[in-house]
């Protein structure tokens, strides 16, 4: 029996599904890093990276919100356990103790970056079977390529 | 070297610091589970329990920042990574998928009080080496204990 | 003589013109419908369900409004007048007197599921005359399902 | 079996009934055609009464709300459906399409005297049946016809 | 002497001024009573009639204080001492011990009924001594037979 | 020629006009003359009465204007430039420079009292002609008798 | 059968619910009276005090919710009905009727004395079985003794 | 004996209380005669200078209480009184009656640039004795001079 | 060496750079000349639409920085400095000195008439190569559209 | 090397400079002496002493950061170390200990007519070195002068 | 014909005009530079500056306006249009590109600095003609050299 | 004569009230030294350091108002006068005049640590004479510490 009905044909409901789903993942994983970093970080840009980091949590927690309630509307229950994030969460990750300012930064533009080229790919799939979940989507991205480029930004001079 | 210095000796600090990280990893997985309920909870309790489980999830989070930043602040860098959540934390949980209100509520009562049992133990080890931490942990018992009683009183009369 | 000149051309404003004239009746027809029930409702879950309704009443007037004035904006007047709506509004609605809780619910689980694929349809039609109205349907629809969900989920477990 | 008991003995009931259900369309339908004219007025004074007209609306709907929960209070379920309001609203109300702004002061001025002169009936009946009532007519009718002097004072010199 | 001079005459002052005492005595035992069931409220409806309970708490602080400086202003000392409120308050009240949710609306409508009902009467016998308190009188008997009906509302279909 | 038209009958607009003409010249002089106490008053009361005075000035401006339109609106242009304060004013007033503390208190609450008997007068004589302007008057009535009350608190013990 | 599920065991459940159930009484009868000084309160201090007891009342008021609440989550349901305060509080009160304002003074710093000492009692008690419930005693006197200082510096010189 | 002490010397003195007390007639009597058009205005432009009449009621007041206030700063008691207003007011006022909405400009316009004129006086007279003094003209002259302004840009073409 | 790094490749990057880069230039140069407008403007229409131009001020403002912000986001420094703007933007301009209101009007049409259809094409070519950078296309359109046609509004009946 | 370069003349700056720097030592000295004096004060006039002198922390706090910072900016680092304010704070101070309310009002008069005394010496000499300057130190003078004739109206009859 | 007229005389009025143009061009190039480097910025220090400059922005519009609608006030249209900026903005200006944080900071500390110089000498220019410019001008001097030591506060140690 | 009665005994008063003093020297001490070094900070970290102060300045001077207040209530004049806080503060403290960034790191990373070790002491020996003022003083270090960490995280990697 359906518990909550799909506004969607169930072809469509299963690409747009699976986009919400991994975008989900994407979002708690990147709030739950940002958030690491937040409270790890040391160096004399500390206090900056400090407060830029908490932005990106507040973005990614709220259309992470945002992503799951859509999911369900469409009938579709969304997965944001904590087991369900580790074992599907790859974006780049911090590693555990104390992470220097510069480190963050760089960290932060890639793991963004990666995010972003994902939801790129999610973007053009949900086009034909959802243009309301594009519509998201693309909300997203341009919210998140926001982000990148000001970590991206201070990340220069690149070292090397 | 060390990084961020502490405020109080090292004996003190390794059982503050152990009661803040598991203190930690509790209030990510519980705002984790909490949404997760907010978002997949189905019956004619919906609206009422969707709504008290965002009040769940913004004080998990507060919390969780709180006690995490004052672990950085005895100079002992938290970890609150993806993995770290879905190994260390043993707090009853929902299975995948649509829950019915009255589980919603019974799964509330019994999660935050597995965490108060566990909060109320890491109380008695912090007072003698930190007043300051166990002034803490006393402001989330108080609150989470506060928000057990609210799921319960609803989650009667008790099914059997 | 016109009036207020369109800023797109003659055959692409006759298909937008119409697409937001049969929403603005929709969503004036909604607000409507969603206050009577909000006024009417009787059973033990009166009160979440009269304050989940104003929900559906506010965004459906904000909506109408910007519908309405979008439809000025391409130099068609709209037609919002009581006979109007009385003719054109032909969504599921509720009888005169006193409506049950669970009806309240049944009804607008109906209604808001009419509605929506009603605008399914006009976000196809406007994809190539304009882009502009059609990113408009689009939130539209985004924010009538998320109410629709909700209706849904406390519509369970469903009676017969 | 009533439904929601009445607070006033039944004669009273009766009487002071039908003055909130008119009252109830009345004020719908002012709403309703004060925003058709809100978004179709055209000429030299568009932004001033455009804005003017929202402050009817507001005032309208929030009148409407509190005269429809009196009824409901009274255990009398008000009627404000589309079809209600379309045959049993009487005021003078715009054409379709464009309003000149002069047009668009006279009606509003128009459509308030008139619907001041029913509140005024309304306010003798009700004063032995329900003061509660009619302390409520007197407040809308203060407000309406402050109203109504704005549009009359700007609708000089009168042409002819 | 008198401290605070009457701006009435003597044989409207006693008469206005025993209608203030007595609705003052109703309003703080009311605010005391419902907050009383907010706190000890149990079952499936928990927590929407324990917000519900706190609105009847606010407005009936917000009208005590009203009254009793309008019985200062009238120059009578008002009288809501524990003692006093303990032996004057005569509406319907909850026992000892945890309520039923189910109870507390029965309970609050019957409640709010006798109130009501102690209103009306005043309204009447003020009408020529002092329109001024009969004004206020009005005030609250208009808010507190909208919270009755909400309770009203939600008691059905009432049990037998 | 008319220029604003009343909506209420050629009669009742002359008793309610006059109502209203010397309720605004007791208003705005009122206004004036506590703001006139309210800079010149010396005393170890200074603050306190200071603060209180502006709290009638805030009331006796928003009445007026309120009382003002509402005489516009039934058709009756009012009259509030100096000249016509100066000749209407009849109330108690300070005389010129530093005012006592305690005498202020004395004066206000002379001045209020006489406000308050006039507008008792003027509630009696507009309750056939008009119900909507009583209800203004009775409303004025309680603010005033409010910070009456207040003034003639704090005149006790009373010299002499 | 157990309806609300401590979190403490029996033994420390019995002392704690009775050092919440006192000072709930102690709370709700000092809102209540002084409630009644600052409407009776008369002398040329009037406004001054007027406001601060405004302050107590608030203060009161809080610390009772919070503190039958605490009661609730702990199991034990409290009681804040006018018979139980009538009965159980037994802080200095005002007589009946107006009340000089150094007669307010006094008895204020003398209630909230008496009110203070015994909550500094409870926090002895209630340190081992509860340092959750310690902590919010804890609160409760900071804020009352605060209060206390207050009327006691405006107390001086003490008459005699 | 002097009451209230100055801060700039006898001679200095006299020339800036005297330059302050015409400046407190001139914007009361500004205040009260814009509020008299405010009321009084008819005209297609109603609403517009309805609303812009407020602005400078405002301002008038908010530099009026500014100026007292500086006066008694300086040991010098203001007069505000109606009486003295109406004696020593002298700048271009409104007949009784109803307002044309272009004559209400036109007079504002001379209203406004008379008060400049005068204040350009002061503010050369002030400038040795006290440059806070001047100072505060300054401010007020150009808030005054930018009100001028609008309402002569509105005053455009000039009939004649 | 890259500074900042693109989401896009190359191709898409040089149209959609293109796209935003002369969007900057017309929305700096609008916010400009409204602002231009808005000081000079003069008429009986004056406050009316010196406040409407203010509202397009703000919206250009807040799109510029959007459009340069994204510019960067895609590794494209942006350009809007003086000589830049003076170059490039090729919108209907108002000439030096005092503008009339009906002329101001008709301007503020045109202007943004222009603007719209440039935005129209950039809405097409950038579909293909940046969704992202489309939507946001596609709300200024949708904001410039909607205050093109109040100003188009108020530019009727047109003269000739 | 200059550190932070001055936009005045050298000349210009030494003056400017003592005149700041003397004018924070005041102000620095003035914020702990009031509340010095808000934490100890006792008598009938406790309260509103208390609250007034808040106001006078609150000021000096607010302008002694624009001179520190106004200092910086003309290129000299300011000095408010504790030591500082020790050795060149030179107005009227309390004693240590309880300060009586009618002390407390003669001392702030007196103290704050000290520190107007000085600055207008400072207005006087940096009129030509720095306007800018100048116009800050006559702001801090009207402000200080306002706080001063309240305490100076409120110290009044002046024992002798 | 004049339009606006002006409250100060012809020669008075050439000089003030004068000033009051080259202060709106300095002010609106500052806007548009400063957002230029807002959003080119790169380098380590990129979102403490990249907001630091927004604050520049903020600054500059608003005295920008304030100054303009100044010029329309003494009847002098001012020019702020896109090809005025462009002849006659003299200060210090950004390349085209992305600018290093260090670059920035070095460029606003030498803009700033050339904006202040040439504002002292309008300040000496506009004393006799017209002190109330004169003020403006030294509001906007103090708030710019605030802003300049700022940024030449975080330009240390220079590099050469 | 006792002034302010104390709630606790002697003994008790003697240690709290010396811990208070001290703890309200270092506060004042503090609030002034970081608005020194926020006044006088050079260097690329500027900014950034800058506004952190200020939230150093901020915390302090409300726990210094906190402390002094219950100081007050325990019945014990607190002191915080220039000359006292000169004589007793001993924390590290800036030189004159200008500092740079990362010494202003440094300072206040061991300032903060000074003042937090003082505060454990303290925090000791007030648990068994008053748990309230214990309470106080955790709250004091739990935001020191806070601080502190902040400052020690952006002052690695730490020099030499």
């Amino acid at each position: 029996m359906t518990v909550v009905k799909s506004t969607i044909p169930e072809s469509a409901r299963q690409v747009t599904g699976e986009a919400l789903q991994s975008t989900l993942v994407d979002l708690l994983g990147l709030s739950l890093i940002a958030k690491q970093v937040h409270w790890n970080i040391v160096g004399p840009r500390f206090r900056s990276i400090h407060l830029q980091l908490d932005e990106v949590v507040a973005s990614a927690r709220e259309f992470a919100d945002t992503v799951a309630e859509r999911s369900s509307a469409l009938g579709i229950p969304a997965d944001g356990r904590p087991e369900t994030i580790a074992t599907a969460f790859t974006l780049p990750s911090p590693k555990d103790g104390w992470v220097r300012d510069e480190d963050a930064v760089a960290l932060m533009t890639e793991t963004l970056g990666a995010a972003i080229a994902r939801l790129r790919e999610r973007i053009k799939v949900t086009d034909e079977p959802d243009p309301v979940t594009q519509d998201l989507l693309i909300s997203i991205t341009a919210e998140l390529e926001k982000q990148r480029w000001m970590f991206d930004a201070e990340n220069w001079p690149k070292g090397d």
